[in-house]
Formats: structure tokens, sequence, C-alpha cells
């Protein structure tokens, strides 16, 4: 599948920094998703997990129940209260939507994402470690806070507990479920190993670049998208449908993501200005700039092989940043993209045809899907 | 249960270092532990288990199955093969063993096995690097050889494996077994707490240090002792009674351990002379020294107060260690540990009683516990 998108780039692209990305092909009759309402979705979502979540969290022994609390913004660095941005919670959404494919509750697929976000949490834990990042979220990360050992160690206990919340249910389906759910954090692993070592390398074609992301970003949402269906009793090969829609639509989400990585609005990302190209990413539309070749393409690896050398790179001024964008765009990385984008959420919407559900739930699924690709953060 | 223990020590111990431990009580009757053959035991839980432990590790993506069989001591650090101490293998030979409880074949726990070792090496390589550990096994740790990023990311894909092990088996008394490994990992995970908290504290109870004890070194044997039960199809009543068993020899094997931390005859522990007190452990005959009272104790209190201030504490005599190991024998913490060694002895034995197994199966389990306990390394 991989090598057939090979070919890279065609025309460059004209878009400036800050606009929306278009990532949705207009639909040409009424359509149902605009009855859906998202933010009603995504507050089901997060109204059923939290609660079950933060008990999960109370169970840690502390000091590790502070330090998670603190991590998921629930309490500040001195111990108080605190309301932080908890994120847009799109996956605990697709867990409880994912129940009611079976026709079961919303309910059913609440330990699914519960599990999948205590997952997830383990992951930011230790790879904000890994990478020595110092804020998330205009917040200062755990091993900044509370040091390298109890990012590691709460970390450990996040993915313990995840097991913990699915496996106590005793039931088959949580057996399944928790499979699935190891599956996708080995994935999860492999990528972070894949992130690493690519950091270390000149050249990353654009295959390694896709699959690294596909288990970073790709892998938890498969599973969330499926692990209530899992819990609700659905088949294997339900779960497998709606697993590749979960993995195609971060694929896609992963997309644009890295097209907002360069030329997002920071007043909209809460990012720097060309944030990935500071922090020297190897994200997909530099990797599919540099294979697709031509003068801009060769210009680009000159400057690029240039910078990883330099000892300046930190004070670069916004217009050498701008100057490296467009030579990304003009050899075609940004079209490249936002055509794989639409691409892999095309595939997603799809991967949805060969699962029977209720109308209600399959178009809540497409409005979670526009939801999560058509964005400015 | 652990306040009944608080009367703490009678009368001071005189044995002197080197000595062995003298735990097991003589058999008054010929013995029929003394038909099990324990090499054989062990050999048959390595030759089981190793061949599906290094096929899991194989499973790992570059360049983690190379810093996985480095820790297991398969290559050296230039990726040659290697052959190191491997340890003395009980956990293994114990899941095997624990398979035929039920009247299944020893190959129905070799999952099991496998599981409970990916556990226990995913808590060292996360120990050590949480703990500045240089050396394990007269060898350097991974995060000296390959840094803390593959200490930390191997150590995560170690543990995901061990679910996976189980989980593939598809089986619902894998299930079960998965949750109980849990249940061991998230005990492992509180031990861990535990000791980092425990060394910022001037002063440890006794309960503390069993409750730490129990949970980083009796949690895993525990679930070794009765997970190929599990997986054989045993009750809940039986995997209970089994784990008793595991968790309190796990008890017993500790504090031996601490007693050689203190004691041992380095020529047979491979550590150096007072290796507990130079790393200022707040093990079990120091903490039950200074709970004992008495002017022994208080002696011990106020040299311990004056050294963890002391910035020449590295550069210490042999004797001043040994003045401080003479005054922990003599407020009693030495004979009070050496008792509780036996006390967790007999209780893991009598949690035998509660089990219908096979009289060769129950023999074994017998002499496998005074393997464990009775040693000089």
């Amino acid at each position: 599948m991989l090598d057939q998108r090979a070919g890279v780039p065609r025309t460059p692209g004209t878009a400036t920094r800050g606009e929306t990305v278009p990532t949705v092909p207009p639909a040409s009759t009424p359509d149902p998703r605009a009855a859906v309402d998202v933010a009603a979705l995504l507050e089901r979502g997060r109204t059923l997990a939290t609660p079950v979540l933060r008990a999960a969290v109370d169970r840690l022994a502390p000091p590790m129940d502070t330090v998670a609390a603190y991590h998921f913004g629930w309490i500040d660095a001195a111990g108080n209260p605190a309301d932080a941005d908890g994120g847009k919670a799109v996956r605990p959404a697709l867990a409880v939507l994912s129940a009611e494919v079976t026709g079961a509750a919303p309910e059913t697929g609440v330990p699914g994402a519960v599990a999948v976000e205590l997952v997830h949490n383990f992951s930011l834990l230790h790879d904000d470690l890994m990478d020595g990042d110092e804020q998330r979220r205009h917040r200062d990360t755990v091993w900044k806070v509370h040091g390298p050992a109890q990012a590691i160690l709460v970390g450990d206990a996040l993915f313990a507990l995840a097991n913990e919340v699915l496996l106590e249910l005793g039931t088959v389906a949580a057996g399944r479920a928790t499979r699935r759910l190891t599956s996708a954090t080995r994935a999860l692993i492999d990528g972070q190993a894949q992130d690493i070592s690519y950091e270390h390398r000149d050249r990353v074609s654009v295959e390694e670049c896709l699959e690294m992301e596909g288990n970073k970003t790709g892998a938890l949402l498969a599973c969330a998208s499926s692990i209530g269906a899992v819990l609700g009793g659905a088949d294997d090969a339900t779960a497998d449908a709606l697993e590749r829609y979960g993995h195609h639509l971060g694929l896609s989400f992963q997309a644009v993501d890295d097209l907002l990585g360069i030329w997002g609005d920071p007043e909209a990302t809460g990012k720097q200005t060309w944030s990935d190209l500071r922090q020297r990413k190897k994200s997909l539309p530099v990797v599919a700039a540099l294979a697709a070749g031509g003068p801009a393409s060769e210009q680009l690896a000159e400057i690029l092989a240039a910078d990883a050398k330099s000892s300046d790179f930190e004070n670069f001024s916004e217009e050498e940043f701008a100057a490296r964008a467009a030579l990304i765009d003009q050899a075609g990385g940004r079209e490249w993209t936002a055509e794989e984008a639409r691409r892999q959420y095309t595939i997603a919407l799809q991967a949805l045809d060969a699962v029977t559900m209720p109308d209600r739930v399959r178009d809540s699924f497409t409005a979670l899907a526009d939801f999560v690709v058509v964005r400015k953060r």
C-alpha cells in the first residue's frame, strides 16, 4: 500500500501561513453529518469517562496519585485544584460511540475509554522524558516538576492501571479488548523507537515517516474507535473495520498536524511560528519535499544538511525559517501532505462501509472524523 | 497481620560475617524433600522458558531487540553472543511447577513463566535507571550502555510483551492470569515508589519496610508460584493459596538477603563487604535495630543520623562499617531478621496445606523454598 504513493508531489502549493487546511471534499448533497452535534458527542465521552478515570487514578499510592493528578491537569504544581485544558477528548468520544455499534449502551465503552486514556498518558509521561520536552499544553511536564523517577514510575503505573481497569471486568470481551490495547501499546512503543532513531539520521523516507505516524498516532486512535464495540461483543471483523477507520483517521489527523506544525497560525495552535522547523522535525511535508526531487527539493536538502551542523540554529530569524518553509512548499511537500490527509480521510470513511450500525452512529463517526481533520489547531 | 510482629527483637545475635544464615528448622523425620533434585527443577524451568522468552524478545523492533538481548545477558555491549549469569531461575521453575498442581503438563505454565520474567526485567530496567545503579550482575546496566531513553523504552516494551504473551493464548484462563500479573506489577511499582520515598526519610518503621519488601519481592514470587496453576484452570482459592506461599517465601528470601547485604561473605555474594550499609539502605536489620530501643539502638540512631549528613561517608573504613554492623547486631536487628526469615518460611509452607496436589509437586515446592531461603548468595 505504501509503495503506491511513492510518486509523491505534483504541483507546488500556494496557500499562506495560518490558512485553514481544506482536507474535506465538499459534500454534493444535503449532509446528514450536519445534524450531528459534535460538541455533544465530545461532552458525552468526557462526562462518562472522566469520573471513572479519576477514580482509577485515585487508586494509585501516594505520591503517584498526586503526580498523576498534576499530569492530567486536575491540580497545579503546588497541589491546588486546577482545571487545565484536557484536550479535545476525541478518544473517549470514539470509545463510547463504538459501543453503540453493537447496540450496547455508550456506558459499555467507558472502561475502554478510560484504559485508552491511561495508555495515552503513560506514553506522554515517558515520551516527554525521553524527548526532554519541558512543556505540554502550556504547563511544565511531570519530569520537570516531579523529577525523572516519578515520570517513569507514574507512567508505568498508568500502563498497569489500564490493564487493570479492563481485566477486572472479568469477561471474555475484556480479555479481547486488553489484547487489542496491548497491540496498540506495542505499536506506540515501536513508533517512539522509530521517532528516536530517525532523529539521528540525515534522511527518512516518506514510507518510514508514515509508518512511524501510524504507530504513534494511528494505533491508539484505532483502538479507541473499536474498543467499545469489542466490549459490547462485536466480532473480530467488525472490530478490525473500526480499527481501520481509527488508524486512517489518525494518519489524516497527523498529516494535518504536520501542516499546522509548519504553517499553522501561532494564535490558533498555541505553538511558535514554524514550530516543527525549529525542532528540525522530519515531518511529512519535509520528507515529501526531500523525496520529490527537482531544484527546490535539492536546494532544501543542502540547506537542511547545513542546518544540522549549524551551531547558530537556535538564533535563526523568522525570515530564515520562512525561506525553508517556502522551499518545502515549492518542492511540493505541502500539497502532497494535504492530499495525503484527504486520501487517509477517505479511506477512514470507507472502512465504516464494512460495518452494520445504526445510521445515527455512522453519522456520528463521520462527523467526528470531520471534526478531527478540519481544524486550525 | 503486620501488627502482630511489632514486638521486635529479643536477644542480640552472635554470628559473624560470612556465616551461613540458618533459617530452616532441622527436620525431625526422614525428609521427602531430600529426594527432590532442585537443580533438575531449576534446569527444567530454564529449559522450557528460555526459548519462548527469546522468541518473544525477538519480536521487538530494532534496536529494542538488541538492547533487551544485552539486558538478558545474551549478547555483550558490542553485540557479540554472550552467556552471562542469568540468575537462579527460581521464578520459571515455580511457574511450570505450579501448572502441575492442577494435573496439567509443566508446559502449560510456560507462557506464565515467560510473562513473569518479562515483568521482572521490565522492573529491573526502570529501577536501575531510577536508582542510578550502574552495575547489575557484574555488568553495566542498560541505561549506562544504551542510554536512559532505551532503558525506559525497552522496559515499556517488555511490560507490553508480558501481557501479549499471555493474552494471545486467547483463553479465559489467560485473562485471569493476566489480571493477577497486573496486580503483581502494580505492587512492584508501589514497592519501588515506597523504596524511593523511604530514601528521603530519616526513619522507616519495621511495618513499612516489610510492606515495601512484600511489594518489591513478594508480589512477583507470589505470581510466579500460582500463574501456571491459573493457566491450568485452578480455581481462585487454589491460586490464592499458592500466591500466599510465594508471597511469604519472597519475604523470607528478602530477610535472608537483607542479612547477607550486611554480613554476607563478599566472595559468595559478589558484593562489597557491608554492601547495604555502604548504600545507607534502610533494610530489615537496620529498621529492626532502630525500633528495638535500648543503648545500642540509641547509639546506632545517633551514628546513622550523623552519617546521613557526612560528606566523607564514601571514604569510611572497613572498621567504621564493622562498628555499625556490630551495633545493629547488639541492638537485636540481626537476630530479629533471622527469626523473621524463619517465620515467613513457615507461613509459606503452611499455605501449601490448603491445596490438594500430588505429593511429588508438594515436595518440590518445599524443596524450592529451602533452596531459596538457605543460601549464601
